[in-house]
């Protein structure tokens, strides 16, 4: 009988890419779309009743911003993945299980942010919301390592690098989670600070071939 | 250590427009596969209850005329971008924000256009909704030529032309919400044929390389 | 200055196509994946319940099958078509809005199909739903045709064969909702027949380079 | 007249690959997305209403699960599939219909787990749903090798494994099924290990051709 032969059963990495960016788009997208028209209060006006609809706007607003800062990491990761193997394609799914939830506890810390008795318990909720992509994030990052899924081109120490920022972010989200049970302005305040700071653009990737051959031409691969 | 490598980093344009074809399909499909079969009242007919739903109706076809001229104009720059930086990209996710946003005030606005009450709400709120992914548009644009994201081939007379394109549709789409405040009728009006008025085509690219080479084999590339 | 250049204009008939699979996708899906579970009745059994949702289930396989074909048909034409200009990703966005339509009337239809004086009447919106993107894909197709729009190696013939089906298929579909405002039964029969007609394969493309080069050779292309 | 062309109408994989995975990132996605926020019950606490909205995160995870596994396989056969004819296309679509119905009766099993009264026919059902695809999957697979629409370099012995491995799934769900209705902990059990042991990766495709060139530079394709 014939051996197995591995190079055809390395799934293409651009497939998963396209089914992880329609669940992006469903992510990002249906908060708004699925909002009810405002029912008018008796008495009160239309403008009102817009108005007061505005936890939904929030929601939706930090829904898109957050799924957005993720769409943006893992759009950049797709550089940095070469192959994909059966561990890392359920790595990925675990990490598209939490962005696809992020839209709910969004929607629960906005619409219960103007009430003192539960704004508390949503942020809670919230900021373990906003850790889980993170801590699912690294999970994924160190499968990847451990199993040489980067492209080999790429510098380790560039990739260290980058390890570093993705393990430092899930602790620092976990501290941001329990602070939150202390003090949840503190600790929500502290994941949003965290989520913002990836707005920021990724580090360029660093290829080591560049050491072997330093001339520029050596780029046009 | 090795120095960054920038071509590395460059994120393909291909598939940031997958991602914003998954938002507008989304955006453009769910308003109508959402809407619920209506319900007879007492001593009515179907065909009533059906007629009565005409704002669902209406809310449908104006979200997927707008909707979907975005659409087309997204689709042609696809020929105009050449790259996408971080800060191209944030722009883009701020105009598919404002794209996803367009179903909510499209269905406001339908459902309460029978009211005298509030239909000048609803018309105002609806005009500041057209004229919003006209301002994320020029931004992008104006990002990208700043940061020379365009296809380095085509001429610079042709780009400045869509540059005037686009920068006088924002303003004159801020000139409408203003109008709209004084007279809902007129700048709801005036932002409606500027909306129409992209149905035309968008001006065919033209090419520097063809002042350089002026025989039409050159244009076989 | 230079002159216009045409080729670079010319849309991919690629991304239209991958929008217009995500605006399939949602309107195929959507129908079930949006249902709630049902809700017992007092006294009554879950089984009963599940069963009184009879209506949803059927909504959902005809909405499947109606779209499922269209996507067959769509998918096919992807094969025949070479470029897509302004006006054709019009008529794309027009047919597009007919297909993400479908599921709506389809609900109305199957909910009101157990009631003797309402199920006239949302048969003939049914059965005008069907017809609705049969007008639209013809209306695609003639403009393709006049503007040029196919693979120009296709043979004239085989062309001409599929205007005719799609047109006879489109008149056939406008007698068929004229006949169902006299009799609902029939006119959605015949409806029916046409529709599930064309689960059938499309005819397999014919080229006229086969003509010169009667050589099997002369296929690899 | 010329003769009709096989290769032109010989449909690509690719396409129907993207719309399937539209498909399943709708069914995979939306069911989180669509859940509304809790409301508190008079005197209770929202952290209570959180709580009490279990089976919705409990049907999300479930079927996050279950389309994710089927997902899974579906990208593994993308490299096992050389071509997709009508019938291939048809049959596909009929899986897609079951897999996007997995996350209907889901929601009713987790809503109805903790009703005494309930919980037998929701796990039926649960059970049914859960068997569904494998039925759909089967029919396609065994299509597929009729028509010899694999990559002809698969080796025969691997694709019998396969087609073994299928059958005997469809099988033992048939089974799990017909348990289900003499008792439910037992039929949904047996259903829930054979879904979860599709966790595993599918055995890698082996090559006909590396029988004749033992070398491993025969690999190199």
């Amino acid at each position: 009988m014939a051996k197995p032969h591995k190079a055809g059963a390395a799934r293409e990495i651009g497939r998963m890419e396209a089914f992880s960016d329609g669940v992006f788009a469903i992510a990002i997208t249906l908060p708004i779309v699925a909002v009810q028209a405002p029912t008018i209060a008796p008495g009160g006006t239309l403008m009102g009743a817009i108005a007061q609809q505005w936890p939904t706007y929030l929601a939706y607003g930090l829904s898109f911003l957050v799924i957005g800062i993720y769409w943006v990491h893992h759009h950049f990761t797709g550089k940095i993945y070469a192959r994909a193997d059966h561990g890392f394609v359920l790595a990925n799914l675990l990490f598209l299980a939490t962005v696809g939830f992020v839209p709910f506890p969004t929607r629960l810390f906005a619409e219960h942010l103007a009430e003192p008795a539960n704004r508390g318990t949503a942020a809670v909720v919230y900021t373990a919301a906003l850790a889980l992509p993170t801590w699912a994030w690294a999970l994924k990052w160190v499968y990847a390592r451990r199993t040489h899924a980067m492209d080999p081109r790429l510098d380790d120490a560039y990739l260290d690098g980058l390890t570093r920022i993705y393990l430092l972010t899930a602790a620092l989200m976990a501290a941001a989670v329990a602070l939150s049970l202390l003090d949840w302005r503190l600790g929500l305040g502290f994941a949003a600070l965290l989520t913002l700071y990836h707005l920021r653009a990724p580090p360029w990737p660093v290829y080591e071939i560049e050491e072997a051959r330093p001339h520029p031409d050596a780029e046009q691969t």
